[in-house]
């Protein structure tokens, strides 16, 4: 990531922080953002912390474990990196140090509230007792929902990808086959055509359909089976999640009315992603959609923002007041279950615009209605 | 999983919680565990809490939210499970209302404090304000380090595929080929072979070689390059962990002399893992070892214990003075950096018994010297 894109990052922060004296971020998707170095870590191994801590006033500096040094020191714009040494030293006590020299020991810090564990909460109050630990997910958040042209593209390009590779797999598919081998060809599909990582990979069919993240088995793909999948992967660190639901042969027409039913919703809803809308209001319209087919809607949720995380702010729930804003994306995503083996899912990449929301996957139109396989 | 294996799981919770009167687990590793139900929102999606309550006295009861309910009455060993609605109710809030229910308002409530986020802790203390909320995942860490046969077996397995996929890549590999070229085809392999997933893949060739986790890009091998990879999955939703060391074309002397050290460190290692021994000094045999061929070691650990986790307690570190146990397995992985493009790395699964470590990996006994390209 260039230099010059993490310092507009970092100041933008800095304007962000109201009455903050510093932030410290720690989960993957800020320490990349105000970074640009990805440490994988952060999420595969938990308790090793990376703390970037953001001053109001002078300049970042990012605590890292030892182990990670070197990448950190070759991808992060950041100046000021300090290794840790595991095990030998608590991150959140190197990080009271830290504060106690850049004089923010008795500051108001702004943390990761839903990302630092409870039990290196209480650690950071006792080794900063006198500064104030504020939540700061929100504004970290906000910051990130509004993407550059540059984001936007590689988030397409990933949607695109992993689209193509469910297409692919399932073009090839024939009666007979399991789902973990359409589950293996898919995958091959997505790395091949440059996905550096799959982060989940859902898919069943017949009896598997109904569940909500189904693991792929060996169930075989049996005619009438409705088949139904959810993926994603990392395309350039941005992840990416696109779902299908397709049909083993002649789709009956129940199973047609079903699933036009959320792909109305979903074009409803991706028609009215205007700056200014509530996402809330975006939930509703789909459940007024899909309702007026008599079909019962319970989706606690119908889409999310996204970015270097799966489920970012804005999520599309019925509570959430939060308005778009031009250049949020979003993966507008429609789901209803009518019974044990009838469930249906589509899921595409929308931006906000002016004009509504634009539609970033699907350039071939095949979501329109049930794949047949 | 079988009921039966998971009812005798939790008597053990229930034999161990001391004078707790109830655990919350919450973890992937402690709900799958205890439930016998896999979900894997609770990594994918860590707001999305599914809170697993095990009262010394009575029944458990697991909250979950209602996208994953059908997926955990079909696989969960537990009879009270009880959905809860994402963004219209607090999975918190929804626990308090269960702990008055169950009369443990004010009890002794263990709870994984590595895993719960600062901002549910906080609410934790809101919605049951008398309640005494204690860290309990050492309580958990403990039954879970000792394997029973079965679980000894899925790892075994799991490692086998993992390595025979680094070595069915290596073995095609050309002067030539990118990093990322390497990555599918080892990718391909671990799903073929059987991993359901695929958690983290590390490989890097020469000038990457030294990274600690990099990441598959489009450098091509060149002859004499070291090529390192750490690699991991899950089978049968037990990860695995396996890193080997190769080199492009002849290795030279002092290759051969570097990955000698380490291998030699991991063999002495395995030899000592015997029920007793602390885990510190497995770490300082290592640090021996590797020092007396005259290179600096700095480490922070050299293996972990690994189950539904992937690094799990005991660690092998210079501060841990937990002693091994028969039936504990771990990933032995000492690991080398003696400039940029030179590093290794070895990490093989061992099971602990009264006679020393069992090898459960490298049956082919490949792993005895720089794997040669």
């Amino acid at each position: 990531m260039e230099k010059q894109l993490v310092n507009q990052r970092i100041r933008r922060l800095k304007e962000s922080m109201g009455d903050l004296d510093a932030v410290v971020a720690s989960s993957l998707e800020n320490t990349y953002y105000f970074s640009g170095s990805h440490i994988m870590t952060i999420r595969a191994i938990p308790d090793r912390l990376a703390l970037l801590l953001v001053p109001k006033d002078g300049d970042p500096t990012f605590l890292v474990c030892v182990i990670e040094e070197t990448l950190v020191r070759k991808e992060s714009a950041i100046q000021d990196v300090r290794p840790y040494v595991e095990f030998a030293e608590n991150p959140v006590d190197v990080l009271g140090a830290l504060l106690k020299e850049r004089g923010l020991s008795d500051g108001a810090i702004g943390f990761e509230s839903r990302h630092i564990s409870a039990m290196y909460r209480e650690r950071l109050s006792q080794t900063a007792p006198k500064a104030k630990w504020l939540p700061v997910e929100h504004v970290l958040g906000r910051i990130r929902a509004i993407k550059a042209k540059s984001e936007i593209e590689t988030l397409r390009r990933g949607g695109e990808v992993t689209e193509r590779a469910i297409i692919d797999s399932w073009e090839s598919a024939r009666v007979g086959d399991t789902e973990r081998m359409l589950a293996v060809m898919m995958s091959n599909a997505m790395l091949s055509r440059g996905l550096g990582q799959i982060s989940f990979l859902c898919m069943g069919a017949g009896s598997h359909c109904g569940d909500a993240h189904p693991v792929p088995g060996p169930r075989k793909l049996g005619t009438g089976d409705l088949i139904r999948c959810d993926v994603g992967g990392l395309y350039d660190r941005y992840q990416t999640d696109v779902a299908r639901t397709g049909v083993v042969g002649k789709p009956s027409p129940k199973q047609v009315r079903r699933y036009k039913a959320i792909y109305e919703a979903q074009c409803r809803v991706i028609q009215a992603m205007k700056p200014g809308t509530p996402a809330s209001k975006l939930w509703h319209l789909a459940a007024e959609t899909v309702k007026s087919y008599d079909y019962p809607f319970d989706a606690p949720h119908i889409g999310h923002s996204i970015g270097i995380g799966l489920h970012e702010e804005p999520m599309i729930q019925p509570y959430n007041e939060m308005t778009l804003e031009e250049n949020m994306v979003f993966y507008v995503e429609p789901f209803i279950r009518t019974g044990p083996r009838d469930a249906y899912h589509v899921e595409d990449l929308v931006r906000v615009t002016p004009d509504g929301g634009v539609l970033l996957t699907d350039s071939e139109g095949l979501r329109e209605s049930l794949y047949v396989l």
